[in-house]
C-alpha cells in the first residue's frame, strides 16, 4: 500500500504518521516528490483499514498494491481453474452453456426445456424455484417442490442442475442441484457466502449489480476462504445512466477477470438485457470476448405468437443461437 | 399501465395481444396516435410483470401508473408516519439524530461515546456488532459480547440503541436493541425482509448503492407487507462514477422520498463520504434538505492527534455540529 | 405522448390541464384507471417540452410516445443505410475497419501505419491531428500539418481517411479528410453539429460518456436535418462506477441503434477500454454484437518490448486480430 | 506519479521500464514491496501520459500524485478567489444568488422577473439567449435579440447579467453580459475554453453530466491558462442510474472542490432536479453544505395555477425561499 500525504505537511506530523503506521505492524519506506510525500508499507498492508488511512487529515490519498484476495486471485494460482460438474466443464479452454427457465413452473414444463436445450447442445440445466422478486407480491417461485421437478428433470436428461439459493436455511433441500447459484442481489449477503464453504457443490456467483470486479473476487473470497474453492464467476449487468435496457452488459469484465482471477467466467446475457430480442447478439459477443460459458433462459410452453419477444428464446432460437456459439467458440479458442 | 406498441403493429397482432392481456385480468382501452398505438390497463395493473409485457415484440415500451407500494407509499396514507423510539419520534415534524462509533469496541467505549453523544444532544445511540465487511479478512465485529456493551451503555445513558443485523439467526440476541438496522448490503435480502415483519421493532432500511427509490419502497413493502409498519428509510449514498468520495449522496433523495412516501427519511452523511472533513456540511445540508435525522459516527478513543481526520467525528466537533443542526433545523421546520 | 396525472386530481384541475395542452396544439384523450387518469396526445406532441408538463403539480409522470427524431430514426427509413466511403461500406450488410494511430506524429509514421493497416485488410485509415485532452497541458495534435501528412498517407495507400474535427473554424482543412469524427465531447456541441449538416462529408459521430441512445441520435438528428444524412454512429464506451476499465463498453448499443435507427454502427474498442490487451476481445465482441465496422488503434513505431502493451495494437497483431474478426463476422453475416 | 509493476516483472524488464521512464525526463525511487514493486517518479511528473504507462504489460496501475492544475487548483493559491460582478462578489466568505428565467421571452417578461428577483434579494440576473437543446426542433433561444433585452434589464435594475454563451463566434455580442456561463454540454469544448482565457469576463463554468471534479478542474485550467483567472465553477447535478430526479445533485463536491480548488462553487439546483417542488430543499442543502452561491430559475409569467409547478419558482416562492437561504447561510458562514 501505498500512502500519499497532502503537500505541506510538516516533519513531525510525517514522522507521527509513521510511527502510527509501523505500530499496525507493517514496515515503511518513503519516497519524496517535489511536492508531496508517499509512503510505501511492507508486510500485510493488505490487510490494513484502506479507509481509515485514508481519511486521515495529513492524506492526500492511498494506493493499493497488493489485493487481499489470496484464493480468488491470479497472484498464488497463476493456472486457471476448471470446474467440471458431471460432464461440463467450465474454464482453462473449458467451454459449457447453461440453459433453461427463469422459473420452474411445472414439471411437465421443466422437463420439456430440459430435452429441448439438451437436444440444442446444452451442457447443464437451469430453472429457479427461489426466485428474489423486487417486489413482495410477485410470484417467488415454487421452492421446494419446483427443487423436485427439477430433480426428474434430471434423471430424465442427465444434465446437471444449477438452481438459486436465497437463504442458507433451504440448503438442505439442494440435494439434487448440482451447482448452486448466488443471486446479484445476495453478492453481498456475506453469511450466505461463508455457509457456502461447506456446501460441498460449485457455486456460481453473479455479479452484484454495483459490485467493481475487486468486490466480486472478494465476495469469492469469502465462499473459498471457508472450504469452497469451486467458484464460477458471472458476469450479469450492471446498473447504469443508460435505459435502453434492463442493466448494461459489461463484457470487458471478461478479459479483466481472467486477467484478475484464475476462476471460469461465465455470461448471463437474458438477465442483462432483459429483452429476447438482444440475446442473441450479446451471447455470441460473450463468447467472442472469450467467456468460459454462457447461462441463457429458454422456455417452451405453448405460447401464442405473442410471446416471441419474451425475455426467454424458444427452444428453436436457441437451437440456431447454439449453432453460431459454438462456431464463435472454435475461432476465439481454436 | 399502459403499452405502447410498435408503429405498424398490425390490427390481428394488436387484437391478439389485447386479448392476452385482458385474458391476466385487466380490462383495456385503446389510444391510438398518429403514428403508434397505446393500451391503458385498469384493474390489478400494478402487479403484472412489466418485463414480461416489454419484452413482446409488437412493444415498444410500458409505462407504469401505479405502483404497488400499498404500504410504503403515499397514496394509502397520506400523512406522515412518526416512528417513536423511547422519548425520540423520527417523521411528521420530529427530528432525531442518531450517534455512536461504526463498531462496539469495549465496554469502555461504548459507554465513553453514549455519555458523551447524549451530553451534546444526540437522540440514539448506534454501534456496530454485526459488520458487514467487503472483505473475509476484516475485522467483522463484537458479534453477541458487542451486543451485550452496548445494553449495558443503553442502561447508563437511557439512549435507545439502533444496531445493524445481517442474519435472522442473530435476532434472538438484538433484545436489548430499539431499532434494528439493515445495511445497504442487505436491502434486497428479501428472507430476510420478509422476517423482520415479526421483528416487533422499529427497522431502520438503508437504501442500497444501486437501489432506485421505488425498490428502496418495495424493500420496505416486505417488511410492512410481513406485519410490521415502523420502517424509517435511510439515504446514504449511491455508486455513480463519481470518485471524489466513497458514494455519491443523493439528497435529492429527501424530498422524493417525502412526496412518494409516509415514512421517514433520515441522512447517513458518515458512509456516503467516507471522511469526516465531509461529515458536518453534509449533516447540514441533509438537516437543510428536509430530512427527519441523521445518523453520525463519533467516536471518543484516547487518540493520537493523527486521527483526528479518521471517518468519525470527535465528540467536540460532534457537540459543534449539533449546535448548528439544531439552528438549521428550525429554520427549515420551524 | 400520454400525461400521467397524480392520484386525486380534481376534476377540474383535470379539465384546466386538458385545455391547457390543447391550446398547444394537440388533441387529447382521457383514459381513467382505478386511481389515476392518464392524458393521451395526439398531433405534433413529439415536438412539446416533456420536462415542462412532467413538472406540472398534477403530474406525475410523461411517457414519450412518438420520438422526434424523424431523420435518424427507423419509422420513417426501415431499411438500412449504407454509408460508402471509397471502395469501403459500412451498413446494411457492408463492414469496414477503420484503423490508425491515436495522433499523426510524422510523415514516416502515418505512412508506414497506413501500408501496415492496408496489408492487414483495414478499409479506412484514421489519424488524429487536432486531439481534445482533459489537460490543456496535454499534447493536442499537429493540426494542419497532420491534416497534410494523411493526405500523403492517403496518396500512397489509397485508404479513405478518418480525422477529428473539433471546431468549425478548421473545417476548410479537412479537404483530403474524407469522414469526419466528431469525438464523445463534442456530441453536443450543436453549434458545431449543425454546421456538418453542410460539411458534404459522412459524418462519424461518437457516442458521449453519458448519452443515452435517445441523445446520441438525437445529436445524428442535428446533422442530418442541416442537410446530411450520411452520418456513422459509433459507441465507445460510457462512464458507469467500475473501475477496471477507462470506460464500459456498452454492447448492447449496438442491436439497440439497429432497431431505433437506420443508421450504420460501429465500435471502438480501443478508446473504451485504454488497454490493448482488452482490445483483440472487445473488437470480436462487437463484431460479433452486429457492429457494422470497428475503429481500432494501430502504430508501428520502432518500440522497445516495453510498449507492447501500450493503447495500440502494434501491427501483427492488428493483422492476427484482423483475421478473426473476418471468421466472426462471417458467422454472425453469413 | 507512483507506477505499481505487476508481481513478478523480472528484474531485467523493470531495469528497462526505468531507462523508459527516466528518458520522460523524470527520476525514480524504487519500493519493493513483498510481491510487487512500485517506482516513484520526481520531476515534471504530472504532464506524463498516465493512460500510455498504465496500459503497459508489466504495470498493474499508475496513482498520480501531483495534479497539473496549477491554476485551478489549491496548491499554488492557498487563500480562496474572491469574483467580483457589479456590486456582487462569490468566493472566500462572499456569497450571491443569480436568479432569472431560464430562456430570455421578451423585454417585458425579463425586465419584469429582474425586477422581481432584486426586490427578493437576488445579486445576479440570468437569462438564456442562445440554448442547447437536446433536439434541433426544441426552442434554441432569442440569441441577439435576447442579449438585447437582457441589456434593457440590466440597465433597468442594476443587477450583473449572467448568459450561456455556445460558440465563439457570438462573443462579440455579449458586450452586455457580466458573467459568461459556459453549459455543461461544453465543459469539454476546449476551443471554446481557450478562447475564453482572453473574454475579459468571468466564467461560470458548470460540470459537465459525467465529469469528475479533477476533470472540472482541467476545464477551469484550460481558461484560466489561457489569461482569465475569474472561474467560478459550478455543480449542476451529474447522470446516475437514479430516475427520480433529472440529475443527481452531487453537494459533496461542494466541500470537495473547497479542498481542492480555490475558486468559488455555486449550486444550481433547478437544472439538476428539473423539478420546481425540490428546488428549495435543494437549494438550501447546498447553502448549508458551504456553496458560495446559487443559480435558480425564476419567472414571472401570468400563469395558470397549473404553471405552478414548472422548473422555475414563481416570484412569491423565490422570495420566501431567499429569506430562508439567508439564514442558513447566516448559520454555515456566521
Amino acid at each position: 500500500m501505498i500512502v500519499v500525504l497532502k503537500p505541506g505537511v510538516p516533519p513531525e506530523k510525517k514522522e507521527e504518521l509513521i510511527r502510527w503506521l509501523e505500530d499496525k505492524g507493517v514496515s515503511t519506506q518513503c519516497f519524496d516528490g517535489r511536492f508531496q510525500t508517499a509512503i510505501g508499507l511492507v508486510g500485510d498492508a493488505s490487510r490494513l483499514d484502506v479507509d481509515q488511512i485514508a481519511a486521515l487529515d495529513e492524506v492526500e490519498k492511498v494506493c493499493r498494491v497488493t489485493e487481499p484476495y489470496d484464493h480468488s486471485g491470479r497472484r498464488n494460482h497463476p493456472e486457471a481453474t476448471v470446474v467440471r460438474v458431471g460432464d461440463a466443464a467450465l474454464g482453462g479452454g473449458h467451454f459449457a452453456v447453461i440453459a433453461g427457465p427463469c422459473s420452474v413452473e411445472s414439471e411437465e414444463q421443466i422437463v420439456g426445456i430440459a430435452r429441448a436445450v439438451k437436444a440444442a447442445g446444452a451442457d447443464l440445466l437451469r430453472g429457479g424455484a427461489f426466485k428474489p422478486r423486487t417486489s413482495p407480491y410477485d410470484f417467488s417461485g415454487l421452492k421446494a417442490s419446483g427443487l423436485e421437478m427439477l430433480r426428474v428433470a434430471r434423471e430424465e436428461t442427465g444434465l446437471p442442475v444449477v438452481s438459486e439459493l436465497m437463504s442458507i436455511r433451504d440448503l438442505e433441500l439442494f440435494d439434487a442441484v448440482d451447482v448452486i447459484q448466488i443471486g446479484a442481489r445476495n453478492m453481498q449477503n456475506y453469511d450466505l457466502l461463508r455457509e457456502l464453504g461447506k456446501a460441498g457443490k460449485p457455486i456460481l456467483l453473479k455479479r452484484g449489480m454495483a459490485a467493481t470486479l475487486r468486490e466480486l473476487l472478494l465476495s469469492a473470497e469469502y465462499i473459498m476462504a471457508s472450504g469452497n474453492e469451486r467458484v464460477i464467476l458471472c458476469e450479469r449487468g450492471i446498473r447504469t445512466f443508460s435505459d435502453n435496457t434492463r442493466n448494461t452488459l459489461d463484457l470487458s469484465a471478461v478479459p479483466m477477470l481472467h486477467e484478475m482471477s484464475h476462476l471460469p467466467v461465465i455470461v448471463d446475457p437474458s438477465h442483462a438485457t432483459g429483452s429476447s430480442r438482444l440475446v442473441p447478439s450479446m451471447a455470441l459477443a460473450g463468447t467472442a470476448a472469450g467467456a468460459d460459458g454462457l447461462m441463457i433462459e429458454v422456455h417452451n410452453e405453448p405460447m401464442q405468437a405473442l410471446c416471441d419477444g419474451a425475455q426467454a428464446l424458444m427452444p428453436d432460437a436457441f437451437a440456431g443461437l447454439m449453432e453460431k456459439v459454438r462456431q464463435v467458440r472454435g475461432i476465439v479458442a481454436p
